[in-house]
């Protein structure tokens, strides 16, 4: 059984970026709680199972984020399943959940599975632009869709996504106040230990990825940065 | 505290629509477990609140179905928040919620408020016109909207609507059929005491509305057709 609430660090790599096994064996032995795969752009069944397999030799916990219904690749330890809360096209309507469920439905262990509020802050991202998104302009739109998450939906994760750049440490702390009982990811941008322990202090789990594949010493230095604040 | 998951019998009223005080009285006292307040056109704070008052002579809980933000009243015992889960338009999207929160997000005592995954299956009705609903074609649709609501989302309440048309059992048997926690609420086109108790079989709650504008003394019958069923 996952218990992503207990995790403080996460590694995301992305089906769609080449990792030597060197790097991801650093990555998988890093001391990280665990390692999500998921992307926006070219993620398929083939690169997804790949990835699975080479993280499989390590003991590391590993999650799927399902970015499409057509890379659903059975044998991770658990799902997670993103709903874009601010998606302004036809990514904001439920139809790709609803055929995800048409094909796999009734074969789902929903025991291993958590739906993501995904809040979009970045608009050149390509999950931005992806979905159409409509970018929060101030802290009451932050709190606006964070309590949709966490208290109307009552959604188990509220996830702050600024993918490709770093967000703002007071909008993430705006999420956190009115947060009651979601747990809290932050992603997007972090490129050294200390910004990933600044992001740490309101997030409860923040999600180091790109900087993997640009500077790997930086990226394995995040993980002591969260895990050793108390 | 209003207990829904022990209602089996409802009266829906609308405030576009008028009812005299002596069959708004028979409605009230009719021994129906709730009357739920809510329409899909011309809902304004003005015929909302009147008809609260209305309604509040009798005993019966009185529980407001949000439309639009504009017609969110104080004073109901209860507040149910669709969200239709097969729109296909912005109503699709979750803009109107998360503008609601805006306004209102931290005043709501959320232990009053419960969400309803609303599946639309009329293409006639108002709301499907107003939603862009993408009408289920089988019942493999009809079942991954019904896992959609209750098993990712893990809504409270599943909403089948039918809306001006009586619906088909065999239907709402399907969505009964992979419920696993949700509460099953049925409204549409019911017009006489068999047609609820057939209802009844299948829904937990069953949804009279129309009716009580077309022909009181059948809507009165539909209390004791669904209360006698063992």
């Amino acid at each position: 059984m996952i218990e992503y609430k207990e995790w403080r660090h996460v590694f995301k790599l992305d089906p769609d970026k080449n990792i030597n096994d060197e790097d991801l064996e650093r990555i998988c032995e890093s001391g990280t709680d665990a390692v999500i795969v998921g992307g926006t752009l070219r993620v398929s069944f083939d690169n997804t199972i790949d990835l699975l397999a080479r993280i499989r030799r390590f003991s590391v916990p590993c999650i799927l984020e399902v970015s499409n219904v057509e890379a659903v690749v059975p044998g991770f330890d658990f799902y997670f399943v993103p709903l874009v809360l601010n998606a302004g096209n036809e990514y904001a309507t439920l139809h790709h959940h609803t055929e995800g469920l048409k094909q796999y439905g009734s074969l789902v262990k929903w025991s291993e599975v958590a739906v993501e509020g995904y809040i979009i802050f970045n608009p050149q991202s390509e999950v931005a632009k992806l979905t159409g998104a409509k970018i929060p302009k101030d802290v009451e739109d932050v709190k606006a869709l964070a309590r949709l998450a966490d208290q109307m939906l009552k959604l188990p994760i509220v996830y702050i996504e600024y993918s490709g750049a770093y967000g703002d440490p007071s909008w993430v702390q705006s999420v956190r106040s009115v947060i009651e009982q979601a747990h809290l990811f932050y992603g997007g941008g972090i490129k050294d230990g200390s910004q990933a322990a600044e992001m740490a202090k309101w997030a409860d789990t923040v999600i180091v990825g790109n900087i993997i594949y640009e500077d790997i010493e930086q990226a394995l230095k995040t993980v002591h940065s969260v895990k050793s604040l108390t």
